[in-house]
């Protein structure tokens, strides 16, 4: 399915099947805004239904942050179809709705994020210490604690107090800070567009063709990819967050590839190696951001040494997450191109 | 040539061709003590000529450094010699040779050993800092030092003076351990009973045959091998010091197999295989006292937490630089088995 929209992208393919406007190809313009229009109405309602839910759940507890996901999960669908399908759509209103969509998604998204981090790096902790202290390998508890597992273990119990502090913190600030932009009039306004985009979406006169701004995007992504040195290779700087970025630029233009192909008929799943890929780059990105909070941790004023040690195993075991993630992505990347000849 | 000794330990086909005391094989007892003493003779008089150089030189600076590593060359070959090839020599004379020649390997070991760890630590702090702060990638040194490249350049230096400090210590204090035995009695004694051997090797009346000798010390290997659980896989428990213990058993078996190897007749240089396992055992090693002495180092009562921090890193480094030392152990061993059929 990647490789059709790969060929339709082709210049050479567009022209006698599907022509700008598909006014003599198998799909007409009209046709394009059709599917285009009942994406992005399916979108939009279920926009609607998640922030009616967050309002009934009393904005608190397990069903809230469900609520909350599927709104994040509709306002990210609704801005990456914008984005990539903009020739199709009024310029002025998408343009306007974007930037409003992402500030919302965002915001949604912190309290998640600081919870999951907590989560990964209290566990990730209380790896490296059962490891270290030889407590997964069973033929070996008899043994004494090595001097190397007890300094680890000296520090990661206060580590783990002092990530849970700030973490759960943080989370706490999220949480208010989302639920003040739910009740700010930026959001009513953004909730107001919504609520228009169910029942209409303004299309643009002209438009293009859907399979072609899909390849588009496909096109951007797979340029992205090669543009990373070497996907499946292991980098020389594990330890240079700023080697991050390319990696985290990929993670949004897959993500719009897979949102292009929701928005074109054909099947309902995305193909398993591009879930794989993105998999692999969303535990990229939570890598790492939780070595970047061990860090940060790291550097609170008055901590014991051992607290800092265990602090900076925690962050280079987090940045070689980020490389097995990285050789993970390059994995899953390479089945699909060998995958569809 | 590797499997023709597998082969030769076989007791199927050991009875023909080589019997007990060789009588009636190709190759009489009397010929592998010939074998065997010209071998020992030879590791002999290099352990009393580099013994001599080390005494001209005046015990210190590069000539004597590589006057005690020949020596302990020498002294490790005998040592191991005398373990594999026991049946054919005067046991009561070589059990009592064994354990100081063990000694006195051990103990000129150790100056170079501090050596080598300091430039290793010093190296791995120096590639984690640049690499942290992107100094290794120049498109990107314009942009900011990010938070976590901060906290570890905060202690990174810190952390160095350190284990420059804990480590020339230690490599002073080697120095002097090292010179002490070298003017001891019992120094002394083995010095007589190694110029004794470079003359006259004490050979058992009935022993056994060579190659059936040296295929056991193969065997022994190859056993400990397998006992590793995934030679070429990445094991679970990186940060278990205790589970390194295998791979350093692996690690003085391969050695004996090499130095029975070289006693036996044939190419004189050890097959590229083997010598590649052989590094990555050391380097397993190197890298395991490595991380040992960064977590050693936190321990130190007052330091600042950031240098606790960089030591974290570093500590994490090296156990991952310990973990890929396995892994290029399995793909080295893996090579030679199927590079042999």
């Amino acid at each position: 399915m990647a490789q059709q929209h790969l060929e339709s992208s082709d210049p050479s393919g567009t022209g006698p099947r599907i022509g700008p406007g598909g006014s003599d190809g198998p799909r007409t313009g009209a046709e394009d805004g059709d599917i285009l229009g009942t994406y992005l109405r399916e979108q939009a309602t279920e926009f609607l239904r998640s922030l009616r839910r967050h309002g009934e759940s009393g904005a608190a507890g397990g069903p809230a942050a469900e609520a909350a996901r599927t709104l994040r999960r509709a306002a990210r669908r609704i801005s990456g179809t914008l984005h990539t399908f903009r020739p199709l759509l009024d310029a002025e209103w998408s343009d306007e709705l974007r930037p409003e969509l992402a500030w919302l998604s965002g915001t949604l998204a912190q309290e998640h994020a600081c919870a999951d981090r907590l989560i990964r790096l209290t566990e990730a902790l209380h790896r490296l210490t059962s490891a270290a202290t030889g407590s997964t390998v069973p033929q070996q508890t008899a043994a004494p604690a090595s001097a190397s597992a007890t300094t680890l273990a000296l520090g990661a119990a206060k580590a783990a107090a002092l990530l849970d502090r700030q973490l759960t913190l943080a989370r706490t600030r999220a949480h208010s800070a989302a639920l003040q932009s739910l009740g700010s009039p930026r959001f009513h306004a953004v909730a107001d567009r919504v609520a228009v985009l169910a029942s209409e979406v303004p299309l643009a006169a002209g438009g293009g063709a859907l399979p072609k701004l899909a390849g588009e995007a496909e096109s951007r992504l797979d340029e992205a990819v090669s543009a990373l040195n070497h996907p499946g290779g292991r980098l020389p700087t594990p330890y240079n967050p700023d080697a991050d970025a390319p990696w985290h630029h990929v993670r949004l233009l897959l993500r719009l590839h897979r949102y292009a192909q929701e928005v074109l008929p054909g099947p309902e799943r995305a193909p398993a190696r591009l879930t794989a890929a993105a998999h692999a780059l969303n535990t990229h990105r939570d890598a790492a951001e939780a070595a970047a909070a061990a860090a940060h941790a790291a550097r609170t004023p008055r901590i014991a040494p051992a607290t800092a040690y265990a602090l900076g195993v925690l962050h280079a075991d987090q940045r070689h997450q980020v490389e097995a993630a990285r050789n993970a992505f390059g994995t899953a990347w390479h089945r699909e191109t060998v995958g569809t000849p």
